[in-house]
């Protein structure tokens, strides 16, 4: 052991004043969400019973970059700018030539990079008169981060959270509470979408998305929140990809390649996109890895095709790799990549060859978290453990092949509510579900006829 | 809302060199440790079955500072330094002229300031040769920061945790597992002083204590590992005070009150013997303000005497603040302020009138920690929540008497883990227990025979 750096930190001066929006350097055409009902491309008028406008312009915006509200700055200081580490002591672990970086969003106080979106969200209905924001939650990460940013806007925040979640991980639950927001766990009999599900008792995303935005379209003063997939969302999120070149650059490296775990995309999409749009500009040539769970691999594996981003086919079709909108993805515990599309622009870089995607199986993610906290101390959450074994086979192929490799790793959040996925995991009681070919026909089967993608 | 700066980060470069050893600077005469058994001043001799030199080297030392070895500082990279936060939220809603700072040690890998010691110990171990550490854990916090140490530095590492908290908290339990370490249920079967208690099935620290102490002291390769109260722990803790001084520095401040939480007193200890040494020096006229539970209020209400450290009376004796060493607090949530003893250099303090004690009851802790994560966004744990509240009285005195007062606060971990206790909290259902007068006349009344402190 020497004097090896191993963190690098940025002030509080040095968050970024910009999102970076991918929008105006994609290559091809547009490809628009599509009306439910004309299957036309759907407009403003769509999004603003349920979105302010603010934020639908944040959607559709053709600037390549667009400002951080300040008190939105303001707000991101609580956490931000997070850190980036050197994996020195899980290099010398896989005796590997790499250089591992990794960018660590689990010190926000929910645990995960999902604040960075939520804090935008609240302050766009804020300034637009919402006094209340409705949103869906299955294991809890969204739901615990939109209620930590509404107390901090003076928003109310109603959390529709999945029933068996909500029975099984009381303690999501209890954070969103001690932020102020309201639970209920859903199917509830506060919704229409709710009664007419009763019988479903665990609930599920679908379910829980329905109940979220009926209450939205029937309440002037409320809107509704989304916490991944859209445009805006992944906007919001390049404040840590952005972060990450400055401190790549403290360390006098740049990434051959970045590597990120995929749910809808958001997480994924604010480390990379602002190295990708580098690439499409053809000022580098880093190479992208996306991972996702072998029992939900919608981009190794779904079909590209325009569908719905919900299960009861309520909201506008999106262009996306997709398992079909009503697939209900085994109960693995990486409960953030339980998806069964992908944010549109992500599938579109993935369609366009410059995002590689890589689907693993439960235990394996688990073997890559251990041996990565027993090296680096932190505990990762099931999702980012995704993306760490993307990492350790980057390593590996360096070591086989002799090369220097630069890999950076998106770490987005800490598992300290997940240590009984842990437990199993060292018990030996963990599954690996695998999606089948029967799964994948009976999704094709039930796509809804649209478009096709231009 | 404007640019105000909230955080205060110092590059990894400002680490500190040296912890601060208080001893030297201590008025009036040394006050040793007793052996058990002859009532004479405790040597070396003593401690050498379970402690190895390097450390006993440091519980004694003349030295007003001693250095940190190189691999250490390299592995407290991993998380320090640690930010210092200006509570300007806080502060608004509280409508105090006050200025209130926080410096955060949840954001290290176990959540709290415990793995400044767990490291420093397990590096001392390792260079003796020792090949396992033993301890034991009530609530977890201490039992995590070990494992993750002794999973750092190379080392086997064994818990005993309080069968009670084994069965209620299983999560500490899974991350202790989940860097490699044993966890075994005390009262075990594995120790005669387990099997001698098996009756008492919910356990308790004292006993856990004299399971850990006897694996160590019959097997040559193990040594035994205690979280607080000795001097080299707090010691160890310096490094929060050194870094607050220079973050306090960068903000242009000088704090006129620093409040901590007290249970075995090492996290009070860290924050304030930097600026206690600079009063003792006359250097400064800085007030300390140690928050403890009225469940077990140690430095309010104690009797000071020579006091064993542990339940049945097997370590050497301690001057202190004491509710006899086999009393057993009633349950509140902060697990980790459940000691019926202090730190002897504390108690000293307290006894000269330097630290002045305070303590409150359970539910007004949660309301100011509730509070404080709505403001603040972070959660705190139970323990730092009696500070919040000591800083919630001081911000209310300072606007009352209409003056500036800058306020220095110990936040010391975050509250992952508690959630139940805010669930109880929220829902009413919260007891504010007590300690009677009763309690007190028992307590002195099973006070061992001992010399008065000098």
């Amino acid at each position: 052991m020497s004097d090896e750096q191993v963190r690098y930190t940025l002030p509080e001066s040095e968050i970024p004043t910009h999102w970076v929006n991918l929008l105006p350097d994609l290559p091809g055409e547009p490809t628009p969400p599509l009306n439910p009902r004309s299957m036309e491309p759907a407009g403003p008028d769509d999004l603003t019973p349920i979105f302010p406008m603010g934020l639908i312009g944040q959607e559709v915006s053709p600037e390549p970059e667009v400002e951080i509200p300040e008190p939105v700055r303001e707000i991101y200081k609580l956490w931000r700018p997070s850190p980036l580490y050197r994996a020195r002591r899980l290099e010398r672990a896989l005796d590997t030539p790499a250089r591992i970086y990794y960018k660590y969003e689990g010190g926000s106080p929910p645990g995960s990079h999902k604040p960075n979106s939520a804090v935008a969200q609240a302050y766009e209905n804020k300034e637009a008169g919402i006094e209340r924001l409705v949103t869906e939650t299955g294991a809890g990460q969204w739901g615990s981060a939109l209620a930590m940013a509404c107390s901090l806007m003076g928003l109310d925040c109603l959390v529709y959270m999945v029933g068996a979640s909500y029975d099984q991980k009381p303690y999501r639950r209890s954070m969103m509470e001690a932020w102020g927001a309201t639970v209920h766990r859903s199917p509830s009999d506060t919704t229409e979408a709710g009664r007419s599900q009763a019988e479903h008792q665990s609930g599920s995303l679908g379910i829980a998305i329905s109940e979220a935005v009926e209450v939205a379209a029937g309440d002037a003063a409320t809107n509704y929140s989304l916490g991944s997939v859209l445009n805006h969302v992944c906007l919001h999120q390049t404040v840590i990809g952005q972060e990450a070149m400055a401190q790549m650059a403290m360390a006098g490296d740049e990434p051959d390649v970045v590597v990120g775990c995929v749910g809808g995309g958001s997480n994924f999409a604010g480390l990379a996109f602002p190295y990708v749009r580098r690439v499409l500009r053809g000022e580098a040539r880093t190479r992208f890895v996306a991972c996702e769970p072998a029992a939900c691999p919608t981009l190794t594996r779904g079909a590209y095709r325009y569908d719905f981003g919900d299960t009861v086919g309520m909201t506008p079709l999106l262009p996306m790799y997709t398992l079909g909108h009503d697939f209900v993805p085994p109960p693995v515990h990486a409960g953030g990549l339980r998806y069964h599309g992908d944010s549109p622009i992500l599938c579109g870089l993935v369609k366009a060859g410059i995002v590689e995607p890589r689907a693993f199986a439960q235990n394996e993610t688990f073997e890559a978290a251990v041996q990565f906290a027993r090296e680096e101390a932190i505990l990762p959450a099931p999702e980012p453990a995704h993306a760490i074994r993307g990492v350790v086979q980057e390593a590996e192929a360096a070591r086989e092949a002799g090369e220097e490799r630069v890999i950076l790793l998106g770490l987005c959040g800490h598992g300290h509510f997940d240590l009984s996925a842990y437990d199993a995991y060292l018990g030996g009681e963990l599954e690996d579900p695998v999606f089948s070919e029967q799964d994948m026909e009976a999704a094709l089967a039930r796509l809804p006829e649209a478009p096709a993608i231009a």
